[in-house]
């Protein structure tokens, strides 16, 4: 765990989250993407070496309207930037940490990323990024 | 906002989760410390320029026991560092944020602090916090 690469925000609308964050920020949103694997669309914000991920779904029964519809908008997961993303895998898995995917998959922003089971970290969904390609893969 | 100076995490137990998140993190806990104004134990990890604050209530009916009781263990807040934080209460005021108090108050880890309400900003508790001292404070 190098350092946290960003925190994701659930938000029902990047129409209206965007212009809410720049405020709050005082700063613009520096680029969109859709994930189309997670079906979501992201808006992300610089601060300092950290970045802030929206996240809106793109469907009414996606995990973000799911996870919204459960516990409103707010904080969804930290990201943290690892080296070696299977190293890290393991390393965790092995301190009884459970993987919510066993095989690093594709994130946003050209990551390669895996997560963790909220229920052994304290109810923090734990997202472990890596940038693709930085491992070989 | 100059960037994250931390993620602030409502557990049940620090004696439980100080260890849990020196195996997460692979790093140990380098301070705690309690804040009596607002009855809560907290431990302290680096991460990165971020740290990362676990808060345990000191009261079954404490802002963080009650935290707990409604929406889980997990994400509290997110901290922002700021240079000015009347300033910037002033500014964000202006924006239509509103201030959960609104004279700078004590935090932990010799910061004074101002929180906005979640209702404004998409469910985030955000924290303004400045180095007390830093403003002639």
């Amino acid at each position: 765990m190098r350092k946290i690469e960003h925190i994701g925000i659930a938000v029902n609308s990047l129409a209206n989250s965007v212009p809410l964050f720049e405020k709050l920020l005082g700063i613009p949103c520096y680029k969109t993407e859709s994930v189309e694997g997670e079906r979501v669309n992201t808006a992300f914000f610089r601060t300092g070496e950290n970045k802030i991920e929206l996240l809106e779904s793109m469907d009414p029964d996606g995990v973000i309207a799911r996870f919204i519809e459960k516990k409103g908008e707010g904080i969804h997961h930290i990201a943290f930037d690892v080296e070696d993303i299977e190293a890290e895998m393991k390393r965790l898995k092995a301190e009884g940490f459970v993987l919510l995917n066993e095989t690093p998959k594709q994130g946003a922003d050209n990551k390669i990323v895996c997560f963790l089971h909220p229920k052994h970290t304290n109810g923090v969904l734990i997202e472990l990024c890596s940038t693709n390609g930085a491992n070989g893969l």
